[in-house]
């Protein structure tokens, strides 16, 4: 188990950075992102290089055992740069330059911005591409968190090229476009602009792409940086840090993934409800991009963080709670942003490893206690994820889909339905992978894919190759509604899923806010209902109760070949989906694997390597559990024997 | 009684087309809206010209006996023409320009995009002149729907020969612009921009003078389509769909009348209280523009829009209620946007005639059914709405300038006060007219006039001078206090009204939220309250109980010649006009339509023609209704005989 | 005392000037501010000149015993100006252009404006210099309303030179700028741009630095301005009229003040709780910034005003009381925004002396009582502030700093936090004078300074002196965090003031909105909450009760020296700081002025004079109060003998 942070020593006189290699070694840190903002400290002009502290800083490292996951540094350019090169800086859709002053001020497909952030790779690999120190590289920083969309006249080329290469022909685009409607049609390529603001809906296809588009130039921006890297040191891996939390959907994660020697995350946790039980789903998904083989938490914080409306500390305990769950997902890397909180700047109140208070504070020492902790999981590095039975589906193009504008609800949003579901199954005592649309899902016993709203031709051949072949499909509103190109599966919806599903709807009903349905056993449907024809071999596994769609089917299954299909129409409330997730496990073979009494209040994963294997237990909740129904040898957590797990607390048991 | 829609039929294959008209004649469909977007299709490039599709279009209408009202294809502009001429863009207050990308993306005061469009014009109109499917002209579409305020150097350029026009001197405009507040006096028109955004409150004048320039630009490119249109074809009726509806107030709708060949409107139900009323308040108002002749309903919904935020289907009944509505206020013909719902684009969720489900829908089969329900009102096609005795007076510039900013409260909404009087009146079962102020008044018993709020001269005079020769008048808060240049008529509110009132007020006592104050009848009143003194001759209606204003008036009236006039010093809650009503209305001479056992729960509107006079009651509750005790003979809606009314339905009886 | 108001005759018919002269003389009225805008008036070209009507207006005045207080008419540049001069204009963050149509359309910083407004008050000084009615200059209008934060090009030029000024060479700027964070280190300061929209948070020390080099860009064309009149006529005072009031904190007035030759204030109550003590509260601080002596209430209001969403009007007694109010403080002159009520323009609906109702009115009765009422003040005028025991702290770069972003909530605001602890002083009858952080504070008994978030070295010093001293220091969260360049004091919190508190927190825990904390005597806090280390010499003086923070300090006081340090951690509830201040007040000499019966219910202030001592008693309720306790004979307010006080009025004692 790796552990360390990101390390800013640039903000620091350099007699501080004896202590922290001494506080370091202390807390049993080995790994640090370094370099990350270091840009303007390394090439001060664009003719002047200053590499001497970064040369003894990599020294002082290698000296300590301390590897350096050393970043390429280009996440912020320097302030020549865009003296030199103002058309570097992004543009916002309605025509706003972004300024420098804050961090990430370029655009995605600035060729001059590409160029010299390229020279600075080469530079820096060239220099330590033989450094004992260097253990991987970092690109970049969070690409994308900041100036994702970017609407220049840079983009606008570039989005041009890309859709050029999309479609061939601009004939093909307009099909794709729907451009007929409201005299869109185009001519040529270069006619064409990103959706800048305009004076009405801008033509959603157009939005998707661009959506695709902005993602993919950041990855294109990775893949050049990486490129460079491989070619000086291709043994040293290659990674970026991903951010797979809450509602960040601008990146494809989905599809970068391939593209990194590892996966790495940043997590931080939101003052939402399931908090933490999000940061489990946010690991789920992490887990799911590297196709359940470890990965890197390169960031999450000790406490609390500086960006959010109001930004409390972490609660006694839950640093490390919160690094271990990580861990039981998947980590065998626990990093923070990052080493030593800094005294100025926007990130001064950001907590870290060692606070503003010093070393003599409660934080530095649970830092120090998390430090042996994960030193005690050495065992559990390298294992993978044991596969669940059941996958949730996350589709990365059904979420920007199915958020476009002008739907029949603008309050719908993608990733909240999937987490409710894992969270469903959770409570059930039910694990549960989350699974990429393009991952192979034919070895789940149950398959969850709500809000599945794009489904191309060979995805809904996928899924009833699935259902046939003896899998449990659960899906819900709003699903197989579109193809590739945004256009609607006509005949009846839910489109591409009717047939499968047997099932069919003439018109959508989503419900006002503070509106809801009632179904037959009681529980309720919030966001959106339906009027559903069924077919003859439907079964009705609820009914709407009241309303306008009094007596209506709301829940459906259909058995087919060996499997079966399930709908559910409306945003069933925790009750509704509680009580539904017996019957649609029901002969599926799916087995829920925490006892009764412990369903609920805590979360299971499990691990497997060459090492054995390991089950982790997380307490969800504040009070002591007693979790000696779990067989297995603790290895960290619980005393052997009374196998008592403290509130908020996370216990590893080697399984026989 | 016309039925069709907005038929946009390239955005479908060729083969679909036979389909629609087949399924067009069977819903008996007599009138389609073609063209509206196509100028992409029709002129691909500025020097190429496509008709080929729409020729053979437009033989298919023939041939089918279906009717085109054919579009001036202008309004959203093609993408060579925004490529190539980039300047037609609108430009919002801050400066963004609009983009491609939505639709209605060009300045109407740029001569580039006029040229463009007048050559688009001719080119249409010499080309169908003669073809036996064409029955009415459609200028452009919703017009000023997202283009209304364009603050770009051509608008600037015009809004200086707008106003030149209007003042001829700038001293004239000084005075009327009150410049000499805030050292704003201008030497020459050269000097004057648009209200662009200002560094604080920009000159209300100014404000009000681009109201009025911006619906007069509209209105001028309306003319020069029009013009052109006439020139190939006098005899062909030309129009432009209004869009006569909740707080559209952009385009002075009243002042654009008379330069249509007949009204057009499109109206969407929205969802705020008494959501049905607002939709016969719209009708009403339609009715008012064409002066109560026959109006064409252009555009309505079978069921959901797109453009909300949440989006529900109407309930079964609906969509024949809402038809019926339209024509019971003087539609004579009954359209949808749109025939066939889109599969791409922006409004793809928007409700057609024939929905994505097809033909076997419960939609579809309601088109149907209505329009057999408007063959048989054929009779009732070319009647006149018969005037009734009370009259609620509109005049749009009080509407610009009553909302203006820095006033009293930013709360009064002008349109919702003339709506609640309207409402009172209707659940009072008086039929009441909408009249726009420029219009002839005298006629009517009586004038609800609320938030009268700009009082030129000429207008104060009609109204003394309606009072003196028997009308009654009633009118509220924040009326008559301002002349046409927006200044202050002196000496004590309410101003020019104040003489004829018999009242006179030192200081407005707007409410806070959420604040009320209490009339001695029990009711209360929002958003307003003055502290009243009376002349001799003015009874006291209604006093304030408790607060600062205990035991002064409230609601005051002055007989006057062989008039009164009436005076309500606050927003008066639904219970408060309801109770005043019958105080206002005794010795009036006007009478309740309406047996009282039906009042609240129907509305009733009248028709009267060569071939008889119509009573049209509407069913405003969700229960059945029997309503034999209106005479008539029944068209439809109700059983001869047993004359019960189905919840939400309309009956048609045909008055002896 | 002066009685007065802005008075724009431009706005009116010269014959309307005569009855304007008639009213004021009938009102007392002796001073008036003329010429605020009217630069396009004066000077209607830029080669073109007109005094005539000014000439005639200032002979009207001398005639009349009014005197001038001459505007020098910069406040908003004429058209002929701007449209010549485009780059005048102010540029928003995001670079949208300030258009003309409002006021202030101009950039502090621009040469080409300082130009044209210097030659304007040449030509005004050099005209008026001698003339009899000019009693003093009143230099442009409300300095930095809507234009303070400009970030054009010259603003960016002007910034440069500030900060070369403040920081002598990069490096320096470097390290108080904390660049080595987010690679933002310049290498010259034309790379230096003004905080203008960035993709992520801007530098905090850029944006405390643009706070400073706004407000001194203001005050230096203050200066600029002051410095041609003083060359004409040194002996006119020149002063501007400061806005002390609600939120406004662009203007470091604390740091202006002393630039002027008195001090005037605009003051306009706002709908906020306390509104009544708010108006007392910002004329106790403008009393600071005037540092005891007379200072002029340039501006308030009759009574609405047209710039709230909602604006009603004074209730009955209210006019006089807020003047008194401000009498009370310390102003010796009473001032309106503006003599007679516009017809026209944006500010219509702003109240006047003269209301739209004309003389024969409730309000202009008030007035006239109110000029009788200051006529029989006249032995105040002159006196000054009589310091009372405690003083609350103000700092307004630790209000700049201690709002900016990314901080541990978004919630604090600095000033309601001093407002609240002065309020309680007053509802315990005990009198609080406002001092500012650079002012001596060494005289009082007890200095209370919430939030004082900025402690540089020098004021660390002055602090622990003045309780070694003696004195009594109350505090609170968030104080002492940070240095002038806003980095934080490291070591632990409060880090500055962590010595002389005895206390030492590792980590603050704000609370999220509706969360709160509770005390061991039942009060609650808000907002923040922190786990305090006391050492061995803190006394603790409350407890957390429940939550995270159970049984640890809440407030500490600590013996030191001759004094002592409060620390308050939290945001305690009225009743709270009502509970604890008698503790924190015993020992400290400090006694309530106000007897017990009257605590809560009155205000009293005192000022001092060559004609004796005065004590104010402002009712703060809306009943009759015996304030016959109070010794001193009437002057205003109350009969001799009954010392009976009307509701929201005001009593003036001659103290004996």
């Amino acid at each position: 188990m790796s552990f360390g942070a990101d390390y800013n020593p640039e903000q620091w006189p350099r007699e501080v950075w004896d202590d922290d290699i001494r506080l370091m070694k202390q807390a049993n840190v080995d790994v640090v992102s370094i370099g990350i903002f270091s840009w303007a400290r390394l090439q001060p002009a664009q003719d002047r290089w200053d590499f001497d502290w970064l040369d003894e800083l990599m020294d002082l490292l290698a000296q300590a055992g301390i590897g350096a996951d050393l970043a390429t540094a280009t996440a912020s350019p320097p302030a020549w740069l865009v003296t030199q090169h103002p058309e570097v800086l992004p543009v916002t859709e309605n025509g706003t330059v972004l300024s420098p002053g804050g961090r990430q001020h370029w655009r995605p497909t600035s060729p001059v911005f590409r160029e010299h952030a390229l020279t600075l790779v080469r530079t820096l690999a060239e220099r330590y591409r033989d450094h004992p120190a260097l253990v991987a590289w970092h690109v970049n920083n969070e690409l994308g968190c900041h100036n994702l969309y970017d609407y220049s006249e840079d983009a606008a080329a570039a989005f041009r090229v890309w859709l050029q290469r999309r479609y061939g022909t601009v004939d093909r685009l307009n099909r794709a476009w729907s451009t007929d409607f409201w005299s869109q049609r185009y001519q040529e390529f270069d006619q064409i602009l990103p959706p800048r603001t305009a004076a009405s809906f801008p033509n959603p296809a157009q939005q998707l792409d661009f959506h695709r588009f902005s993602s993919d130039a950041l990855k294109e921006h990775f893949i050049a940086e990486r490129d460079v890297l491989r070619g000086f040191t291709p043994e040293v891996p290659v990674t970026t840090n991903f951010m797979v939390m809450g509602e960040v959907k601008g990146m494809n994660f989905a599809d970068w993934a391939e593209e990194l020697d590892f996966v790495a995350n940043d997590h931080y946790r939101q003052p939402v409800a399931d908090s933490r039980e999000e940061l489990s789903f946010s690991a789920a998904t992490t887990s799911s991009l590297a196709q359940g083989r470890p990965w890197f938490l390169m960031e999450h914080s000790t406490s609390a963080v500086n960006w959010q409306p109001i930004n409390p500390p972490k609660r006694p305990g839950e640093l490390q709670r919160d690094s271990l769950a990580h861990v039981a997902h998947g980590a065998d890397a626990v990093c923070y942003f990052q080493w030593r909180q800094s005294a100025g700047g926007a990130e001064k109140y950001h907590s870290a490893m060692v606070p503003h208070a010093g070393e003599d504070s409660r934080l530095y020492r649970s830092v120090v206690e998390l430090g042996e902790t994960l030193r005690r999981l050495d065992p559990v590095a390298g294992s993978h994820r044991r596969p669940a039975q059941v996958a949730v589906l996350m589709d990365w193009e059904s979420w920007w889909a199915s958020e476009l504008d002008s739907h029949p609800t603008e309050d719908l949003r993608y990733r909240p339905e999937l987490f409710a579901w894992w969270l469903s199954l959770l409570d059930a005592g039910i694990r549960a992978d989350v699974v990429q649309s393009h991952q192979d899902f034919s070895g789940y016993d149950m398959v969850v894919a709500p809000v599945l709203h794009m489904v191309p031709a060979a995805l809904q051949k996928r899924l009833e190759h699935y259902v046939e072949s003896g899998g449990h499909l659960v899906t819900t509103f709003f699903s197989g509604i579109v193809d590739e190109d945004d256009r609607v599966w006509l005949g009846g919806y839910p489109g591409a899923l009717r047939a499968l599903l047997g099932i069919r709807v003439e018109e959508f009903a989503p419900l006002t806010r503070g509106e809801m349905v009632v179904l037959d056993d009681g529980s309720t449907g919030r966001l959106w209902s339906e009027p559903i024809d069924c077919a003859a071999d439907v079964e009705i596994l609820r009914r709407y109760r009241g309303g306008d769609l009094d007596g209506r089917a709301a829940i459906t299954r259909r058995a087919h070949g060996k499997g079966s299909a399930t709908y559910v129409s409306t945003q069933l409330d925790a009750s509704g989906r509680s009580a539904i997730l017996p019957e649609l496990v029901r002969d599926t073979g799916v087995i829920a694997e925490v006892p009764a009494s412990l369903r609920g209040r805590v979360e299971v994963t499990r691990r497997t390597g060459e090492t054995g294997d390991f089950l982790f237990v997380i307490n969800r909740t504040d009070d002591v559990l007693d979790i000696s129904e779990f067989p297995g040898e603790p290895v960290i957590g619980v005393e052997q024997g009374s196998k008592l797990l403290d509130p908020r607390a996370v216990a590893v048991l080697r399984e026989s």
